[in-house]
């Protein structure tokens, strides 16, 4: 079976990739290597079937809700986000008789006020999420939606908690409330986390098809391990690595495909916290087609000339409503009369990745024929591969964030300095 | 009355911001002599009361559908998801007995036909606009909807087009069909447009104080034109320079408000389109906390040190649901015992600001008592003054985007290409 993307260089051929490329196969060695041995846990995800009855399990449990809170935050969360863009097209179109996966990061209390006083305690199902169950984050939403949920009934039959298999703050939480806990996967990073339960209990929630999900990843996987001249995540990561040499630092994630949109927000934590240390990493930009065309291509073209540019594309030839010539009727839109909204969007991203390559901008190009479980697993594998490469490049450690670690010391030194309430109710 | 909102530049103190400062001072001369004299059309929207009735009558007339669909693109769309935002809070929360705003930017067909599937017509106001009249991705989108719309009944009732007064492809589209066109000011840019009908339509149709968004968008102005000693928005472009001027080439902004998330996007497009022009500018990047603590943190903190960080906090402590000590019965969790979920927000951003100063990254921190439509409204202006001012000192010209225009000509280029299509239906 092909692998269900492609990733066309042609626009970069002006960066010398071979140096890096052969610089990438001790990383594919090792990582061939360790497949299978769980050396890196986020490598044989796509192989296990032994959690997939747990999942089903819950997911037939809390799919009955109209609405699935989601209490997490980064990796415990954007995964999830990406994934449920197949149902959503990751702009909130809940079609009937799904439900809708509400996904609360934040501790705004406005934010998350608005959000309880849209839901209906007696409709809402909870998933909560944190790898090592102190996220104070999402202890705190957990305190605060609690007592609301419960009014509705006992939470054993509506909520679930998932977190690694110690004593911790989440897990005590859970059991003084009954509520069940499944296992996130030791030592699994969050930011790894998508193609384990964490991504694939909402997922399957939602109705999605999990071992598809994995079999695409796993596609991607046992392709790109053999040998860097074919292997695409190792050219991406090479990619990165000679446009690091010439002082290009950030780099766009641009899908024309609306359902992609979160994707581009899981690729920002995973490159951003995997590879940003010591000096090293590139900044990763968020975009989407067609509406950053009309936002931020203005400054890839004419800016800095600081960026490499992904665009991911769909094959949207011929999709969509057709512009009758007689509808238009008007001479300035000829040049759609016959076409297909798709056509529209396929000329769109073919004439940006032309107009950037033309002003010397480097542009890679992602294709996949359709949006699917297999295609978005498959690309979801690919840049974890990619990342991992590129860290093996730069060489930085890609399954750590050490630096994050201070400011969570200092906020809760500041907490213990704020006033003392009297009122602990 | 004192300015709705406050910039601490304490964690910029070792960037030398008195020259670039003392060179914004012709920039802010000539915008206070252009005010009220209609040469930066942006700067005039805050005093115009000529169009509220239109505004107003036009609200009326779409308010009672459940949906509103806008149809626009980039300047067209972006203002009025951020101001949508105080209602929806950023997330899509719209309150019962509030239209709920749909915004198309793209022409993804899969997404657009998602949209539909999920609206039902008769209950479906549309929104359409385009500066320019031109603009392919909304006309595309509007002969998709008109259609469907059209079934549920004549457009003259549930329709509005907005855009410059001239005869263009939207203005005879809408003509067609018998909706109403309302004026898009002719000298004032998409990017610029937010306090214009632009923004303040579906603004009003949501239900917002249009008066009280241009009220604080006029008193930011009037504080920011006088002296560059007094001028926040002169000392955010002053600070852009001499980052600069050390090789900081992106600038992050990350609002600690849910709601404002949206702001993030609009101020996006203002910056990069602004300002990247002739290997100028710097590129904005997106943030969220505390998600973004999460996620993009670890190379804020220890990646390349190219980064200003910009914080948007309010006031929130106190606010939202306390945690009692008896709930929490969690020696990890004794830390928030008595705390509010607004505490922790605030000293997560406290920490975050702190945190970044420490490992010498240059931090701006924006704190607003509250956010409502004048404290909004007053950021809008703030920001796009800044921008303006900014361009002065990297001698750009803010107010067009020379380099887009070369992909629109390839596009259509590109579509004349495609095969032609025998069925036109």
């Amino acid at each position: 079976m092909p692998l269900p993307y492609l990733q066309d260089l042609r626009h970069c051929a002006g960066h010398d990739l071979d140096g890096p490329l052969a610089h990438t196969r001790p990383a594919l060695q090792r990582l061939k290597a360790a497949k299978g041995k769980g050396e890196y846990a986020f490598l044989d995800q796509p192989d296990r079937t032994d959690d997939l009855a747990a999942i089903e399990a819950a997911a037939a449990r809390l799919r009955k809700f109209g609405a699935i809170v989601l209490l997490g935050t980064g990796g415990s969360s954007l995964g999830a986000r990406t994934l449920a863009a197949l149902v959503d097209g990751g702009a909130g179109f809940w079609p009937k008789g799904t439900p809708r996966l509400v996904v609360a990061e934040n501790v705004d209390p406005f934010g998350f006020g608005k959000m309880l006083d849209t839901l209906d305690p007696a409709d809402t199902g909870l998933l909560a999420v944190s790898k090592s169950g102190g996220t104070g984050e999402t202890l705190a939403q957990m305190h605060a939606i609690l007592p609301w949920l419960e009014k509705a009934g006992p939470l054993s039959a509506r909520a679930c908690a998932i977190t690694e298999p110690t004593d911790n703050a989440l897990s005590r939480l859970a059991g003084r409330h009954a509520i069940p806990i499944l296992e996130h996967p030791p030592t699994l990073g969050g930011r790894y986390s998508v193609l384990s339960i964490v991504g694939l209990l909402p997922a399957a929630i939602l109705g999605l098809d999990i071992r598809a999900l994995r079999a695409g990843a796993a596609m991607a996987r046992d392709a790109a391990l053999d040998d860097p001249a074919t292997s695409l995540p190792a050219h991406g990561a090479a990619l990165a690595a000679a446009l690091v040499h010439k002082g290009k630092r950030t780099t766009v994630l641009c899908p024309y495909v609306d359902a992609l949109a979160p994707f581009g927000q899981w690729f920002a934590q995973l490159w951003a916290e995997s590879l940003g240390k010591g000096g090293e990493g590139t900044t990763p930009i968020r975009a989407l087609g067609t509406v950053d065309q009309h936002s931020q291509l203005q400054l890839w073209l004419d800016g800095p000339a600081d960026k490499l540019i992904t665009i991911v594309a769909r094959d949207s030839r011929d999709a969509g409503p057709r512009f009758a010539a007689d509808m238009l009727a008007d001479g300035a839109l000829d040049w759609l009369a016959g076409r297909t909204m798709g056509d529209l969007l396929d000329v769109s991203w073919r004439a940006t990745a032309e107009t950037l390559a033309r002003h010397g901008r480097p542009v890679r190009i992602l294709t996949i024929r359709t949006l699917d479980e297999t295609t978005l697993g498959a690309l979801l594998m690919h840049f974890m591969l990619e990342t991992v490469i590129a860290a093996d490049l730069f060489g930085v450690e890609p399954y750590h964030q050490p630096a994050v670690e201070d400011g969570k010391k200092l906020a809760r030194a500041y907490m213990k300095g704020m006033g003392a309430k009297a009122d602990n109710g």
